[in-house]
């Protein structure tokens, strides 16, 4: 496959057209029942299940990517297209609330009041580089923004842009089929079409997941657009890992072998990757670690921008005075093979600006800390993380709150002995986090909850029943969870 | 009382203080139970209400309101204070979702995950003029805020600095006196106080209720400064109202005084007058709603500024060509007589941007329609809304669903039967829309889902018992109504 197959740009004609379908479909999408959307999710997440054969070999060209990841990333997909549809055939997310009228109601009658979210509207996804499929086309924005009943329009990463073209025809054609009105979902392409359509008065919420630059860039113009549109980006995170003597002493070598197995995981193309581990003084791991490291085969990364962003960046890290190297991952035909740091929280307090930057790609830093005042300085000097991750044994039980406490204001989730990469498709999963890890840390872009980002409230009021929607009528044909008169009542 | 008896700004050194001690306090009072926080706030509005005595005449001096709706909003006050204790007792609004680990799931292993809501930080409130009580120092940003957990530092609106400061003083005492952290609350003043304290790095969010410019400028700069921010402004509506030929024919007359009588509440000096009433052509309604406003008394307004900023918007609505002078309300001594326009849908579209702007106060314009289409074709001239609202009878159901679609994707509230003015604080009411009616139409300022602009999702992952927080833990201390591995279970 040579390079010469690039998909075009899409054309200012074409864009056009798909703006304006996509604003025809906002109301007969918005408009279906919630079991009728979650058809059309199951039938989307059927449809890229069948053609995972014909796509995976497309993506494993394109990002240099294992076949096993890229299967696996399908399955995780169409498994988050399906979790969505049950979240919809549940009900909770339309958060329907009545509140009878009260005549007496004080100082001011209360009105018949019934609320309950509807969607925005025409959803823009910019895709990502690192998830050719869960966090693309077929990703976790375009499931929460179809769920939510608002069209979606993708602009695909040009890092696969093949995969993105033919990922859309599958979920275009199998939309269609299971009745979906047309402008449903489209796939554009080029980094100008992507703003052009970010300004477009018919787009009204935007997401996005990749580098804190490319992500600022497009808040900026979501925010200053003549209507400001909610931007939900996901930017970039160190996600540190802080490990107590107790649990060195207790698992020291599964803690080295863990470690280096996460932060090498897709040769560190993760926003979970952890950047830096905390270790007490003395702890001895070093050379365990490096032999893991030394162990660990290079890969290629996802692309050529990637690579050299990454040798840049660990160029820098290495080029820090206060920053040893411990083993150096060298660029080979081959690929990137890992590189690990090492330095002090000390140093890393004498200067955490220099240190505390993302290295997107297989590079993390060991850390040596004095005690447990000085992990806990450390700890406060990091700004907006997806997550933190901290290593301890029961015996650190008593002291361990102070840490979590400062971790929790920094992070969107915390992870206890275990690691930070993979992030589970649930109804719990937060994936988000304070700026820079997000553009929005009150949303998640991973979750069931996810949801939310796309959809707003609105309230009838004294409205009859039969012109309200069916979701708030008294006899909840839709079989609804609702809260009446304050109290909850599952469906 | 002369205006010398302004409170002069808050100095730079007082600035620091207050957001010094806020940031401290963030900790503490995140931390507390959500039934201690129902006691603080029900602490608050209890000596919000002992205070109604001394704090009412001032408001009355500052602002030119009558006693009867300032002690009215007085009530709505400490009545929202209470009912966001309720909404905290209640305790959904933690959002606590629970999904066991599932080491089989596909296609990786599921951590045991354990989501909630957790406090922003620190909330910068700039308070309102045209509500002394309810939408500025003890209003619905400041309650939903404190029932998060986030520290507030209110701006007071310089119309009624005493009336501010004063009610500041009441409510850090009955914080203080009910064990609340220091630095829970807190008034400055100054116009330049709030810009600067919105670019500080330990205020979190904020919260806005004023004009399109001033909002749009705050949104700029809390959007733009290093670690953007949540800005959550209400900013302005039109709020039309559109009336069926049947509901001219059954109740014309009550429609006629219910709309003046609505148009002219608190001298129009609400973000949800009525701006607007469609009336089919041959209505006859006219000299009846005109007498209905040569009848309204002269008021005063908040201050000379929105004075003159009615009268300047009223003059310019008037100088249109299409526009005809059906009562023109003088400006005297005595206060502001209402004025009365007309027009018809017809030259509306034919200028939409010179009609559909809002003139704060006293002036609302009739429109003449021709029949249903032109009557759609207006409804769809509109922008974002706080509310629209339909006068109808039975037979019209029918043919409603349309321009309730149409109006439903507008605005945050649709009122039937009914009168947009009075925002009813309950569980359901949403006051919120589409830009310009608000920079954030995913949230609400009123209603007790007004807490969730101030909270972020944080997830724990395989974190021991003794470490969670008491509302994830598997034995629910707080009795708190959560979702577990999908299903909704009340307390």
């Amino acid at each position: 496959v040579s390079t010469a197959q690039i998909v075009p740009d899409t054309t200012a004609d074409e864009v056009e057209a798909v703006l304006s379908a996509a604003a025809a479909a906002a109301g007969p999408l918005g408009a279906l029942r919630p079991a009728e959307r979650a058809r059309l999710l199951r039938a989307a997440a059927d449809a890229l299940d069948a053609a995972a054969g014909e796509l995976v070999p497309i993506a494993i060209e394109e990002s240099s990517l294992p076949e096993g990841r890229l299967t696996g990333e399908v399955a995780r997909s169409s498994g988050q297209l399906r979790l969505f549809a049950d979240a919809l055939e549940e009900g909770s997310y339309l958060e329907v609330i009545l509140d009878s009228a009260d005549p007496d109601a004080k100082p001011v009658p209360r009105p018949d009041l019934r609320r309950m979210l509807v969607p925005l509207g025409p959803v823009l996804v910019f895709a990502a580089s690192n998830f050719p499929f869960a966090f693309s086309v077929p990703g976790g924005d375009t499931a929460s923004a179809l769920a939510a009943g608002s069209p979606v329009i993708v602009k695909a990463h040009p890092g696969h842009p093949r995969l993105s073209q033919r990922t859309g025809e599958v979920l275009v054609e199998a939309l269609r089929a299971a009745g979906a009105p047309e402008g449903t979902f489209a796939v554009v392409h080029g980094m100008e079409v992507g703003t052009t359509a970010l300004t477009d008065p018919r787009i009204k919420a935007a997401a996005f997941t990749g580098s804190v630059k490319g992500g600022r860039a497009l808040l900026d113009i979501a925010t200053t657009r003549d209507e400001p549109i909610p931007f939900y980006g996901e930017l970039g995170s160190l996600n540190p890992v802080f490990v107590t003597p107790a649990a060195v002493s207790a698992r020291g070598d599964a803690i080295a072998e863990g470690y280096v197995g996460s932060f090498t995981l897709g040769t560190g193309q993760f926003c979970t990757k952890p950047g830096l581990l905390f270790l007490p003084e003395g702890h001895g791991l070093e050379e365990r670690i490096a032999d893991a490291v030394r162990g660990t085969a290079p890969a290629g990364m996802l692309n050529e921008r990637i690579r050299e962003g990454h040798a840049h960046e660990r160029d820098r890290l290495e080029g820090i005075g206060s920053v040893r190297t411990v083993v150096h991952g060298a660029d080979a035909d081959a690929g990137i093979a890992p590189t690990l740091l090492a330095t002090t929280a000390k140093e890393l307090l004498a200067d955490p600006d220099a240190l505390l930057q993302e290295c997107f790609g297989p590079t993390s830093i060991i850390v040596d800390y004095s005690g447990p005042e000085e992990l806990l300085a450390a700890a406060e000097a990091f700004g907006g993380n997806l997550t933190a991750t901290v290593h301890a044994e029961d015996a650190d039980a008593p002291t361990l709150p102070p840490l979590l406490d400062v971790l929790r204001e920094r992070t969107g989730r915390l992870v206890y002995n275990g690691w930070p990469t993979g992030v589970a498709v649930a109804w719990a999963m937060h994936h988000g986090g304070p700026y820079p890890a997000t553009t929005a840390s009150v949303h998640t872009s991973v979750g069931t909850t996810a949801i939310r980002r796309f959809l707003r409230p609105v309230s009838y009021q004294n409205t009859p029943q039969a012109l309200l929607p069916e979701a708030l009528r008294d006899d909840n044909p839709l079989g609804l969870p609702r809260r009446v008169d304050g109290e909850l009542r599952p469906a």
